[in-house]
């Protein structure tokens, strides 16, 4: 099955936003097994949109429109869509009673406009719109499907989800599909690869690897005909991997690292407080945004000037003599955390987030420490990029290291 | 003149990248007054590039491709522009030179693959690439123009920047061009529009409103044939937005508003101190973005827990009577950061970030409170979002309270 994309809005073309549409339709398409090969941005344009459409038409199998289906008069991907298969739009009672009642439940009247969103061609049926006014099309017509749907992408997700990928497994033949992805840290993407390399060009289940943000993603997805069986050959692929990438595999799919630590803390029934030189808060933003925090993160200081690190209980001693930018600096800020806020495990992070170098140190160097009383562990290196980027890698690699550190791996 | 864009890569076609580089293009060709009719994204295969190229080549008079200039199999752009002209490719000696010297550069042997990326058609010149080993192609031919330039987007906007721009411009009729944007906190995208209609239909200088994460942005651009005039016609409707908008427009161009509040201390010789609760450390964290912070920044305090604010000087009395979430306590909170830190102005954040509600406080809820030792500012508002678009939204409240603050502004 061949399919394109085409995504439908002068604001493309105008450079206001960015088709995150096309990307997230291509990776669906992709995790279906169907082979996508074209995608185009067309403007608010009746003719150039119609072009569009008829040159899908004759190339494709499966078209996926999005936007143009708002009420005004620049909205036209239903009018191109009757030109192409030739047939006239009417009003669907039905739809319009629907369309109507969302506008009801608003408390709102529907202004007359939007009866064109309750319109329908004799070949599509409707797709609702849980989150919205316009409702989306699929239309069968000469061994074609065309599905068009809204382009606001909180609408569109929701509906594809919801909808069409329902209604379009069966034209693919794979009745289930799961999808597993891995996350890594501590090793690079080639050493990744290298380690799984026997299943990379496997085709199903299949497996491949991407350098993101916060580590390497590994993404699996298994194809069957039931769920179980898709379950048993994901599972089976899983178990291999995690045999091979053991303890650097820090979570599964949604899992962020703060999430994974914060399981960890509540799990343990422990807290945590951090001491941020370099990072300026970066860390306890990143525990934060997980919900639930306050249940284990007691607080965090960001102790940019050397006189904030002493007043909240580093010893005058271990800046004279080691400085700002050290080890032994990340430890005793570790502590201090801890005690000042009676915590039962303590981050400490200094370093040199740049641009320029600090105590002889280049821009890049970071010094993280973890201390619980009994125990304690510093890791030290230096990561030469930009200061978001040092300080982005510099939260991530703390992060890993209290995870490693709960665990008791080394 | 009509332009294409046409992004190469199967890895746009699998969903692992969203095509950034098409937005980028697309709002620099509208920025130049170049029509853009048709972005296409195609993956890593030549018979399918050249009919996409074909088809521009038949309608365009601009066409711009990024991607596939790599040195290995799967780089195509070279081998479909090259039939698409009926030229043949061949090494540029000079070029040859260049490529060598810049894997000398990095200490490395150029393998032989990479040769390639020194060929060129007759009718095309390349195009230089300080920050990799590509070379773009700049190609004209019977009418039309067309730029090759590498997909990774940090070396394809220097090469658009520095050497496409220059060469394009004298195609355009304009000479130059110049943008100039204001960003706008307290007032919504609708007011700033109306505010500002008489502007929004001009065709030269054009005035565009956008609603962006840190506000609304007032994009303006001049077009002229000496850059005396552009800066003549940008400057004129500046002043008009600036006497109609005033005070509400807190930055211009690249500044965001924690450089602004950075930018202010520093020039009245002033430091800051924070504590926040519900922000969690997004505070300080955006002000330590900004290189130099530490010249005015002297910490923050992260009270995630009531113990922690009441340990840094929050009076329990004002806990008892108060709550954790209360003007009251936003107020303590600065005041004791301010105190605690040695620092100028202090800030105090309280709020309830969600998803669930706190002491009977919906989420979304926010106290923000600045304090200076004679002056005092407490601002409450409701935002009900999402739990990082509230700690988001909390930070950039409370950065341009500071700002306000320091300009005496209401």
């Amino acid at each position: 099955m061949k399919s394109e994309i085409i995504s439908v809005g002068t604001e493309l073309l105008l450079g206001e936003i960015v088709d995150t549409n096309a990307a997230f339709l291509a990776q669906q398409l992709s995790l279906l097994g169907i082979d996508l090969y074209w995608i185009s941005q067309v403007g608010d344009n009746r003719a150039r949109l119609l072009e569009v459409l008829r040159r899908a038409w004759g190339r494709s199998d499966l078209i996926v429109v999005t936007g143009g289906l708002g009420p005004t008069d620049d909205d036209l991907t239903r009018e191109a869509i009757s030109e192409l298969v030739g047939e006239e739009m009417a009003v669907d009672p039905e739809l319009e009673k629907w369309v109507r009642g969302s506008f009801s439940r608003m408390g709102l009247n529907m202004p007359l406009s939007n009866l064109k969103q309750a319109s329908l061609v004799p070949s599509a049926r409707s797709v609702s719109n849980p989150f919205g006014t316009a409702p989306g099309w699929w239309l069968e017509k000469d061994g074609r499907t065309l599905v068009a749907m809204p382009g606001v992408p909180r609408e569109m997700h929701r509906m594809w989800n919801d909808q069409v990928l329902p209604r379009l497994r069966p034209h693919t033949g794979v009745a289930v599909l799961i999808t597993r992805t891995l996350k890594i840290m501590g090793k690079g993407e080639s050493e990744v690869e290298e380690l799984l390399h026997e299943f990379v060009n496997s085709s199903n289940p299949t497996l491949a690897t991407y350098a993101k943000d916060d580590g390497i993603h590994v993404r699996m997805a298994a194809k069957a005909t039931t769920r179980e069986e898709a379950a048993g050959m994901i599972g089976e692929l899983e178990e291999k991997a995690w045999a091979i990438l053991g303890t650097f595999i820090y979570g599964t799919d949604d899992e962020s690292l703060a999430t994974v630590v914060g399981r960890l803390m509540r799990e343990m029934g422990l807290t945590l407080a951090t001491m941020e030189s370099c990072t300026g808060g970066h860390l306890a933003n990143a525990l934060t945004d997980v919900p639930g925090s306050s249940a284990f993160f007691k607080g965090g200081l960001v102790a940019y000037a050397s006189e904030a690190k002493t007043a909240w209980g580093v010893a005058q001693a271990v800046l004279d003599e080691y400085g700002q930018v050290s080890p032994q600096m990340a430890s005793a800020m570790a502590r201090a955390a801890r005690e000042r806020l009676g915590a039962d495990v303590g981050v400490g992070i200094t370093g040199v987030a740049g641009p320029g170098e600090a105590e002889g140190q280049p821009a890049g160097t970071m010094h993280i420490a973890i201390e619980d009383r009994g125990r304690e562990r510093v890791s030290s290196s230096v990561y030469p990029r930009g200061r978001l980027d040092v300080k982005r890698v510099a939260t991530l690699r703390a992060l890993n290291l209290v995870r490693r550190f709960l665990l008791g791996l080394p």
